[in-house]
Order: C-alpha cells, then structure tokens, then sequence
C-alpha cells in the first residue's frame, strides 16, 4: 500500500528538485499522460478547469521548463516550497489520493523573501515499477490575485 | 499507543478543516469538556489562563462558528495553517501530550498574503470510540501585539 | 537504521529548543567535534567554506550562545522555526546523511513578523549512545543578502 511516509518523501524530493534549480528533473515526478494544472480556490469552485498554467502530458512540462530556461527565469528568482503533511484520502497498492498544503517563499536577486503562494496540491499518485508518480496535480491557490511573473513549478 | 503519525494525520485534517472553511467542522475536532484558548508567549509565561481566545466546552466553539458566519468573516479573508512536526512528550494508548509548531498565513481579498501568526500548539489528545480529540489545545502565538480582527480558528 | 521519522524527531526537538529560548540546550544536539555552519546558496555553489557562521566544535557553540546572552538578544525578537520533511540521502545503523528545508520567521518585540530566512540543512547525524547527534549541520540560505543582526542559530 502505498502509505503517508511513501507520499511524504516522494513531496520533499519533488520540492527539493524544484528549489534547488533541476528543473530539468521535474516532469519526471509525473506520469507520460499526467494532468498539471495551477489554479485558484475560486476558479476551482466554479469548474473552471482552465487555471493559471495548465499541462495534459509530461511532454507539455518539459517545453515548459525549456522555456524558462531560455527566459533565465532563474536569474531572477528562487521558490523555497515548504510542505505540510499529505491528508491521505485514499490508497491502495497502486494508486493514493492525497491533499498536501503548501507555501512558496519567492526570493528575489535583491535579497528580498516574501510568501508567493500558498495552497494545496489535489494529488493522484501512481506506482509504476516501483516508482510513485503523479498522474495528477492540481496546486489550488489561495489567493485570487495572481503574479503574471509566476514562472517557476509550484 | 497515539504515536507520531496518528497526531500528524489528526493536525493534518485539523488544519485543512479550517483552510478549506469548513469551519462547522472544527469544534467536532474536539471533546465536548475541552479547553481551547489562543495566547501568546508572554501572557503564558506569567500564568495568565484568559488569553485571546478562551472556551471550555465544545458548545462554545460551536458558538464562536456561529457567530463568525454571520459576521461573514471568510468573504473577507482566509487561513492557511503549515504545521511542523509534533514533539510527543507522552503518550500512551488513550493520551497523548504534543507541541507542535505552526505558521499561519492571511490571504486578504485584495489578494495579498502575510504572516499572521506564529506560534506552537500545546496538545493533550485522546482517543475516544478509535478517534482521536483535543481535550484541550492551547495555541501559544509568538508576537504579543494581537490583530483585534483575529477571527478564524488557530 | 536512522530513519525518517527518527531525523524528524530530531529536528522537531531541536527546532523547539530555539524557539522557546532554551538556548544554553541548542550545543547538545552536536558532537564534541562538530562542524557547524550557515552560509547562502551562492557560497555554496562557489566551494566558498567560511560562510556566515562558522564552528568546528561544541564548545565554539557554547561560546556563541554565551555571547548572544550577554547581548540581550533575545529581548528584541525570538523566531519560529518551520521544518520540511527531511530528505533522506543515506542512512544505516549509526549514520545518516539527510537535507531538510527551513522556513524561519523573525518576530520582532514591535509584534511585527517577517520571512527572516529559508534555506536547507544539510546533515550528517551520528548515533551515540543511543541519542542522535548532528556531526555536521550546514545551513544554506536561499538569500545571499544576509541580516546583519543574524544572531540566533539556525
């Protein structure tokens, strides 16, 4: 089965891949045919499905991440995500339906920290030769108000 | 025994409860005889029980809920608790004794986010018919200036 | 084996002892001969050991402590500590190395709360005797511009 601690260490070393600029290891923590989606409390009440960035395959993050890198992005800015303990909604041996909040410290170049965001990931995890992966992730913000600078993975 | 992850995964639904404004659901996180009470570290530190926030009874958080709804406190703002991990100081099958840290950031409608409390909570659980309640939490915050518009639960 | 939820209890304990002021306790989670550090990401990636703070022994903590003690510092502001889960790199019976991510936020005697640092531990922790003892703790902060009031321990 796959159980809290399994989930808690697949989020540190998702967290740590993003913090620690491997973007170019992200898209592996998801499945091929995975759904990524950032998105807001509200547009999530309403079924808005279309959100803030929005992914339907792992091909989709890795043109993202080519970007960025061509934007050098990360120059100007880094994310320090701190995560809380998963809600395990349900699991078995293959599959886990997990909620984790989080909140994102942004650090600019100037030195200044200040929370970037905060929300909860809508996780569907999926073991795969003995890997978890995300089939699917919906980071859920809590504020409405959106940064058009948002570059990095959340 | 109540050991580390039962109180992890009980803080983890606590916290989401209040996040998700499911705020009806709250004081059924605790016993019906309970003592909760929002202080800060000063105010502890002297003996003095009254606090910010003060209940002895379930019956009481119930009422606190009631009467944020009608002043409609959530259109206005919203929570998001990140816990740390509990330090259990004693615990046997039917109690348990934790400390654990929080960070609470305010999402305002106009969309900004900040640190609005900080702080530890002082736990003593039970298990009562397999589930585990606060028989009473104490959510001890670090600054001693108090914003008089403290509404949602810690 | 050292394991997660071990290094979890660990830092838990550790980041209580901060925050609630029992700073002449802090040194005891090192090894006589430890190495101790806190530098920024940019040092880091440069090789550049000297950091902000450096120690390479217990007793140079205990000095630290005595130091920040003499100067009052803890009348003008405590910090709140917020622990990820501890990525885990390698572990047997009497060692283990693991990187865990921080959230550190200042809270001024103004009341006033701020994001004062977030970075990574970076640890090699020993067994001895039974207790688990940091033989080595870096802690990388995301921000290269560094509060020169920096005084309590990270």
């Amino acid at each position: 089965m796959i159980d809290l601690l399994d989930i808690c260490a697949f989020n540190a070393t998702y967290a740590h891949t993003i913090d620690s600029d491997a973007l170019e290891s992200w898209p592996a923590f998801f499945t091929e045919d995975c759904h990524y989606r950032v998105t807001h409390v509200e547009n999530e009440q309403e079924g808005l499905a279309a959100g803030i960035v929005y992914a339907d395959s792992r091909a989709m993050l890795e043109d993202r991440i080519a970007a960025l890198r061509e934007a050098n992005i990360y120059e100007r800015q880094r994310y320090r995500h701190l995560l809380g303990m998963p809600m395990v909604e349900a699991a078995d041996d293959r599959t886990a339906q997990a909620r984790t909040p989080f909140i994102v410290v942004r650090i600019m170049a100037t030195g200044q920290s200040e929370v970037f965001a905060t929300g909860v990931y809508q996780d569907r995890l999926v073991r795969r030769a003995g890997r978890l992966l995300l089939a699917e992730r919906v980071a859920i913000c809590d504020s409405t108000v959106t940064d058009t600078l948002m570059a990095l993975p959340l």
